[in-house]
């Protein structure tokens, strides 16, 4: 596609946006990923070893290769800052670029903004039904892939995780760390009371003993009997976990025990196949559960691995561009989200209109890079900041958008100006 | 972890084992990511940034960091080759290591080989159900991560795959690389026809020109008429793609009217939400298709997004280690799965037994790393080679595992040494 567009100078700016689908299992998404998409679109190049390679596939012109050899991204980007929370059928970027560089980023682009996203829209389902129970990242064993697994830590917080067990994300993003024990930790002792013992007086600061190895009850109990000799040394325990069975039922059990034993402060962890769903259920029993780790179902977004993501072509050549096909006529145009809320401060509509309508609301969409270079921005590109924006935005939904099993849709209208620049693209096609 | 198995000396040998437990949705699993994982161990080290960041927490002792600056993999790894094919319970892996090495490799471990694993696995009912037809990976846009997208193509290929249209895995892997036009080239014309001689022209070697943008229909005729001008440059149309609507009847719908344009030997490639089941479905339809692209559903495994994996401490210091709890016992010790075939070399039993009792039936796992030092073998680490493998043990599989939906379960008994051995581990928790 690049070589055709070089050979015909079709090198003019194109308006390209990335958005989603509406999707049934979600009732919202949350924007994430920007930082490394805007921190890939920097960088980009082609070095030696690409190059090499297309020489080597004997697909290529000579002329399109050196062409490559100096090939940037010197567009402009505009995006929802991350922690926003959107809708379908909005611009979550949208880039004004010449058309070769707009086109050749879309796979990676995409790649980089589609799963953060995904895993924040998911973890955010999970920070809301676990509603002020802390929730840990325990995902890299399963993510798909390392990268996968660094940046669910980083979405999961950002959607209002406490921690994550990934210490290469802890360090990368900074984002805290919570340590855990495995099984085999219990296993390769002789006892499960000298495992705590020893587990305890070398992670002193952070005391948390898996129990349900061999039996929670007597696990518990040991905890009661170690934690006596343990404290002698000055040493807490500070919790436990519990990683299989019925964890509500479970956590009834250690609770009575370690009060009786009097460690009423002492947390209980659960963790082991859950997601917002099991969540959900596990709070509205009032399980007595202090914190909760999360892994697979989250860090792959189970229930739904993938959203329906696109990157179009809306606008080249001084006309609205778009697919036209079965009586569906795509959103052309270079586009802005305006805000709405209700007296109550909750979100009561989204206006979807073009950038230069200036129409009521708050404008969502933000620049964000221009001329290939990324803009000093007081509030984005920090994790931090989109965590707080994100806790914010949370704040802001009507109810039905937060049910878990088939979430209300917000309403997000079309502006006149939108509409009728689809009209004239529907007409260009008669 | 580390820090207290050092503290206390607990550094002999310890045999973990990593193994899938038993999936509803898949028959078999297709072992992939061997090459990874041990280009990884064999590497494995704490840098300099690691080692500051350790310091920082402020959770480690000073003679822990230290002896983490001397931290290598020294170990021992058994290995199904790729592109085996394997079952619940069977090990993937099996490392006989310090137990602080041991130990400490699970998580990455674990991310790489499951990854590869689960895509494979995957895929290789892709391959089943298109029958002979060619498919080809679509899947970087919305696989998790660019890591995920890289290996999956490797893993697809693995599993009889013919390209994919992620050129970094192709040059990376040596996969070859199919070519894609986007709606967006097309868009970005002022019409079809243009939009198709000009790729023509600019990608002469594979012409696969995506016909519906407006209308399949008149995609197809428009592509009859270009061949004509096309033909007279020495240009031909090597095939049409459609990627929406309902595939097999616009297939037929293109078919025909490529037949009557005279373009019989141009192929018709259809994708779109394609996965094993869809598959199936066209090619029962007898829909006259002549390739397939697969992309998000198999990059995710859509239909079952993560295996239930487990990677298990199964001995050390001379004893059989397992959790046993609610009634279940681990399988301990240090296993081999010797395979059985029947008299029309369809797979009929595997048995999982000790790597010392020398049992009849081939055994299944190698000898792949030995000092923390990687193996010469003939036949492993080479795509082509597990590529040829998994084929091969494809067509071993009876049709009941083949089934896509509620696969049968192939038979895994246990030797008797093995189910003694579990009888002691469950006897030393009595």
């Amino acid at each position: 596609m690049l070589q055709a567009y070089y050979e015909h100078d079709m090198t003019e700016e194109a308006v390209f946006e990335l958005f989603m689908r509406r999707s049934p299992q979600r009732g919202f998404f949350v924007a994430a990923g920007l930082e490394q998409g805007l921190e890939w679109l920097s960088q980009l190049e082609f070095g030696p070893s690409e190059l090499e390679w297309m020489q080597h596939t004997g697909l290529f012109s000579n002329a399109f290769i050196e062409r490559m050899q100096r090939f940037r991204f010197t567009g402009e980007v505009r995006a929802l800052p991350e922690g926003s929370v959107f809708f379908a059928e909005e611009p979550l970027v949208q880039i004004v670029a010449p058309l070769p560089e707009a086109q050749f980023i879309e796979s990676r682009l995409m790649n980089i903004l589609h799963y953060q996203t995904l895993i924040a829209s998911k973890a955010a389902r999970c920070t809301l039904a676990a509603n002020g129970t802390p929730v840990i990242d325990f995902g890299m064993r399963r993510a798909h892939g390392g990268e996968a697994g660094l940046w669910a830590a980083r979405a999961c917080y950002m959607a209002g995780f406490s921690a994550t067990a990934t210490c290469l994300s802890s360090a990368r993003y900074n984002i805290p760390a919570s340590g855990t024990m495995a099984h085999a930790f219990i296993l390769a002792h002789d006892s499960e009371a000298e495992a705590f013992e020893r587990f305890a007086r070398s992670h002193p600061d952070n005391v948390v003993l898996l129990i349900d190895t061999y039996d929670v009850k007597r696990g518990a109990q040991r905890v009661v009997e170690v934690a006596q000799s343990l404290a002698a040394e000055g040493l807490q325990v500070h919790g436990v976990r519990i990683d299989s069975g019925d964890l509500a039922a479970n956590a009834k059990i250690a609770r009575d025990i370690l009060d009786r034993g009097g460690l009423t402060k002492t947390r209980i962890i659960v963790s082991g196949g859950l997601d917002e769903y099991r969540l959900e259920t596990l709070m509205a029993e009032g399980a007595p559960i202090d914190g909760v780790g999360v892994g697979s179902n989250v860090d792959t977004s189970a229930d739904s691995p993938f959203l329906d993501s696109a990157y179009k072509l809306h606008y080249f050549r001084d006309r609205p561009r778009g697919k036209h096909a079965e009586g569906k006529t795509d959103l052309p145009g270079r586009k802005q989200v305006f805000r709405h809320y209700d007296a109550d401060g909750l979100l009561s509509e989204d206006t979807l209109g073009l950038l230069d309508e200036n129409l009521e609301g708050d404008a969502l969409l933000e620049p964000v890079m221009r001329d290939g270079k990324r803009l000093k921005m007081p509030a984005s590109g920090d994790l931090d900041c989109a965590r707080a924006r994100c806790e914010k935005a949370l704040a802001t939904l009507p109810a039905p958008l937060k049910q878990l099993r088939t979430p209300g849709q917000h309403r997000v209208s079309l502006s006149p100006q939108l509409k009728a620049l689809r009209e004239e693209l529907a007409q260009s096609y008669r």
